[in-house]
């Protein structure tokens, strides 16, 4: 139930390409064009486009992970992206006669697979939520536990070592179920498939042209993008200036974080996001910010001391963020449940009917056909088979980089003993295959939630007085790197499965791309950490809003509730129920009905932020959802890649903000807000 | 040479539509179509909408006047409009069964008729320019013969009374020739015929169509601009806010007066003006502000004495205006000359030949088919000459108006003696024939060159002591009326001409158009100066720029140049000289090249009030060139529609903004745009 990364809307868009693919047969259409050896698949260039691209995503994942922590499914840009480069570089080689080898949808997989990858460890490597939790910056927040004992800066080298040492055995402790999950589970993996039909169509002559004018769309907006951030950027030149802090509905509403502040990045992600979480976002922000804070702020004095700092946990902002904290954990564990039994439930049917077929939920409708192979599924099975990956490599892969990890995370992290360590890899395979497979069936990876698991089990195992608030944050980390890298390798196999790209290429890039964002995504947090000093700090521009989250939650884990102002208890309590019960009522009035109701986990994020992001996304929903009525086709077809170029170009822009930041270039104008009251003020203070 | 009247780029379209009109015949399309006799053209209905349109076409005019003077001529708006609204009323009548008459062309054309009468008095009535011009507040600036004998501040009942005085007689001076230019000299009067080709094509059956779309697209913009103008408002709370002191291009280009200002308004002006105009107005502005200001500022204690005030036109102020004066002066000459020459030369030929045709220069490609009247022409001509005006009303009504305007006028200007007024109206009728002839051959009406002429003459005449400033304003004022008007009802005679409405209708639409405007014009013009304080203060939200410029013309004509600042009057010779050198490089380099010659006229106005509204024209320029580009056709088709919506919208947004202002209810937030250290500054300040 990762909320902090949203399942993208391409699941709908995937059952109408699911008919397309019905009506004939693609691998027919492919017939002509031979699939190359594994090791052919693994080419220079494609590594050398996976890196500067996995640069950029992770630009993109840093960012959002420092602003809001939504991160959008971003397999499509990327494999997107993929072709363009790749393709106009043969191109070029090819009418310079140096083409040695042609450009293959096989090559184009490796590439989206090792993009994914790198950025992957940028969000599970928890740049915005458990690692810089750790920091003082945010200890300072909490007031609580902020000892030395309870607080890590971070730095280039042990968060490198870090990564390095927990991020690749996910990948071996999966590597050996994937036979089942793909061929004998038929496991759906909607983002996967989605990627992998969007690269046959790119690979069919006709798909290329729809492709083309994909790209030149999504490099249309990525311009206007790029160019709309560096515009911004000359009127920041001071706290609260430019258009990230304009009133745009009225100082009132501002005050209380309501306004749309022409973020090209949230536009473009709340078009990528379904509308229901967009609403839900807007809802939540409406509950808390329009309704809830004013009212408690009303018990100033009553329910919290009036005179405390306005970050103080003791105050409003604790009801903020704990009420926040149990919506979000409400959640959680009814999904951890609800996934639970449907992949015991799932398993069990399995086993029992010995049957090499049915997928419970989703897909029932296409069972029947199933016996009997179509060619497509024969070649794919056949070519998936093909090239092994011996279980021995597994096994030995996974012992030895456990006891490696084992042995070097201690010195890291003094806190988090050995024994905690071999504790989370004997449960680690199980939960990774439990997340592999609830994310083939609901495309919806927990792995946060994983890892909020191992913060509370861990951090109460060593206690404050030991450290178990960094225990627990580092603990977190182990078992997200674990979790999350297996359901993304699950999706990649599909992937490949689908483009007849060997299994060996896929784990081999997997690996390569797991390695570059080991050491990509902490160079790139510590150029954002260095260049904005105030990163973390409530209000700012990074206010990194998970930090502070799971902090406050391995505090909670550690101490327990004594900490909390007046009724927050009690408010936690009900929102905690009521989360559960709205996820019930979701469950029980069917698909068609749950479209209208909320979903508790999106009205949760807005609770401690503010609803300026909910606001710049409804406002990409309510584009597309105009763009749909106007031309429903044309806004399927350019609905992505639009949003990429919104979401790329505001992405990279920061690359150069952040250089300028460093380099000590500060914009030159400031565009400010003022009543009209204060701007008399400022009018005679500025001509005496 | 009304350069503050631009024509409209619907020349160009104008001749592809003849090309169309010459594959078939219009008329036969219309056959079916009954003509209502000329009493039935003139329906109620037609009346309310004109009076509704007329209010709204004031109140553009009136913030064009106010802003910068530069406005795009309305015609195809009205024409536009008027189909919609009396469309939907027959529409709704015909379902409701009381509909008694249907909706013709000629009620269409009495309505675009009356409607350009109505706006054509808000601009003729010298609201931004002479009328203006004699008020206390421009005096004021001018620092010279500001004297109570040559002011005169504006007041409702005196505005009423001048402009009733002087409208009408433009009217009966040219009625007794429209057989003359329409009939025997075949005139084209571009404006004219382009409106007409678009009523007709309105009331065909697939034209309405059309029709509906383009009402489509100018309503989406008319929302846009005036939710835009509604926005921009809650930013403007205090001097130097909002959306319209955006220092877009840094604040160091700010300083020199260019930046984009965000005005839907000069956007769709700029969308209706000719390329050549915009890139004239940018070369203006450059010239001006970026190099030639910025170079005499430094002579400051040199050229003039550092210590005066910025508005002082002893200062930097007075090379600003002078020069902008010497320009449009040289210019002015320049085409009134050419186009007398013209003018004289078409007569000469015209009795010459003694023949019913020929039209010299623009349409001399289609004489050769003339002496065989083509159906159409039959049709028109017959119609055309069926209802006469009697020779002796023209005489009768002339005589009557001009002696009871000579008697009137020295009682609201005692300056402006008798005889002044008789004199100008021994000569009027021949240059109301003159502007008429003029702007059937160019689309260029001169009102405002022979209203300059009248500021000089009758100025010398009466001399300063005498209150000659203000008796030149007036007599600028009494010409103007008469050209201007003269060559508006030629304008419409041809589009009744084209549309088969009654010569008399035509006339009594514009009797009674000018009545409203006489009432309007005044009511919408006292309401601005009643709701902004500072209306023609420099740098404020409605300077207007001409008001200064006729004011200082009318001293420069009692007083000599002696008045000012050092090197001035050299600047201003090389100028006139160059205004008239750069019109016959253009007119020696023929049409095509010309295209890349900018006009002086059009250099000439930012030299005064800087350049941001050329950013703002440029802007609309550039957006048409794009959509062009992309799709020429739809480009050609809605483009008027899309400016005139801008233009439209934010136009009447000013009726709510000024009632606003008058109600006392003033924008609750300033934008202010502070440098990087000022605002440290404020910051410090607003936090001790």
């Amino acid at each position: 139930m990762a909320m902090e990364r949203t399942s993208s809307n391409i699941q709908e868009q995937h059952s109408e390409d699911e008919k397309a693919e019905k009506m004939d047969s693609i691998e027919r259409i492919f017939e002509s064009k031979k699939v190359p050896a594994w090791q052919q698949q693994l080419t220079v260039r494609a590594f050398v486009v996976s890196f500067i691209l996995g640069i950029l995503f992770t630009f993109i994942v840093m960012k959002l992970n420092l602003t809001t922590g939504i991160i959008p499914s971003l397999n499509v840009s990327a494999g997107l992206l993929g072709f363009f480069f790749v393709k106009t570089w043969t191109k070029f080689l090819d009418k310079s006669g140096m083409l040695k080898q042609p450009f293959t949808r096989q090559e184009n997989t490796v590439i989206q697979t090792c993009v994914v990858a790198t950025s992957g460890i940028a969000f599970s490597g928890g740049f915005g939520s458990y690692l810089f939790g750790m920091s003082e910056v945010i200890a300072k927040q909490s007031n609580e536990e902020n000892s030395a004992l309870n607080t890590k800066n971070p730095s280039l080298s042990w968060m490198i070592a870090f990564l390095f040492v927990v991020s690749f055995l996910g990948l071996f402790s999966v590597v050996p179920l994937r036979k089942i999950m793909i061929i004998d589970f038929k496991l759906i993996y909607p983002s996967g498939t989605a990627t992998a039909h969007l690269i046959n169509s790119f690979h069919t002559p006709q798909g290329a042209k729809l492709a083309k004018k994909q790209v030149r769309a999504l490099g249309k907006f990525f311009s206007f993008s790029f160019l709309w951030g560096f515009f911004q950027w000359f009127f920041t030149g001071g706290d609260d200036c430019g258009f990230a802090s304009f009133p745009t509905l009225g100082l009132k509403a501002f005050e209380n974080k309501f306004y749309f502040d022409f973020s090209a990045t949230y536009v473009g992600v709340g078009m990528i996001c379904p509308y229901l979480i967009n609403v839900s976002l807007l809802v939540g922000a409406i509950l808390s910010w329009g309704i809830m804070w004013p009212l408690i702020n009303e018990k100033k004095g009553d329910w919290y001391p009036a005179n405390l700092k306005s970050s103080s946990l003791h105050g409003l902002q604790g009801y903020r963020v704990f009420i926040g904290i149990a919506m979000i954990l409400g959640d959680g564990l009814y999904n951890f449940i609800k996934v639970l039994g449907i992949t015991l439930f799932g398993l069990y049917h399995q086993f029992n009917n010995q049957k090499i077929q049915k997928d419970i939920p989703v897909t029932s409708n296409s069972s029947p056909d199933l016996p009997s192979l179509s060619y497509d599924e024969q070649k794919r099975t056949r070519l998936f088979l093909k090239d092994q990956i011996p279980m021995w490599i597994a096994i030995v892969g996974y012992l030895t980089i456990a006891i490696i990890s084992a042995a070097t995370l201690p010195h890291i992290f003094h806190q988090l003993k050995w024994y905690y360590i071999a504790a989370i890899y004997v449960f680690a395979p199980a939960l990774a295959f439990c997340n592999a497979y609830g994310c083939g069936l609901t495309d919806w990876s927990l792995a946060s939630t994983y890892g909020k698991l191992a913060i509370f089990i861990i951090g109460a195992w060593a206690s404050g007085s030991n450290g178990g608030v960094l225990a627990g944050l580092a603990a977190c980390g182990v078992m997200m790197n674990i979790v999350s890298t297996a359901s993304d390798l699950m999706q990649d196999f599909k992937t490949g499965y689908m483009t007849l790209a060997s299994p060996r290429s896929m784990f081999v890039s997997q690996v390569i791309g797991t390695a570059m964002g080991c050491v990509i995504s902490p160079c790139v947090f510590w150029l954002f950490y260095k260049a904005f000093n105030d990163l973390g700090v409530p209000g700012s521009e990074y206010p990194a809003p998970y930090a502070l989250v799971y902090r406050n939650m391995a505090i909670l884990g550690v101490e327990g509730f004594s900490a909390l102002p007046d009724k927050c208890l009690m408010l936690c309590y009900i929102f905690f129920a009521f989360a559960i019960f709205v996820n019930g009522i979701r469950d029980a009035v069917g698909k068609n009905r749950a479209r209208f109701i909320p979903i508790p986990m999106a009205m949760a994020i807005p609770f401690y932020i503010g609803g300026y992001f909910a606001i710049d996304m409804c406002v990409g929903s309510l584009i597309l959802f105009i763009w749909s009525k106007i031309n429903k086709a044309k806004a399927a077809a350019f609905g992505p890649a639009v949003a990429s170029g919104l979401i790329c170009g505001d992405g990279i822009w920061t690359l150069p903000s952040s250089i300028l930041a460093l380099a000590g270039v500060n914009p030159p104008i400031c565009m400010k807000f003022l009543s009209r009251s204060t701007n008399i003020r400022v009018d005679s203070f500025l001509s005496s």
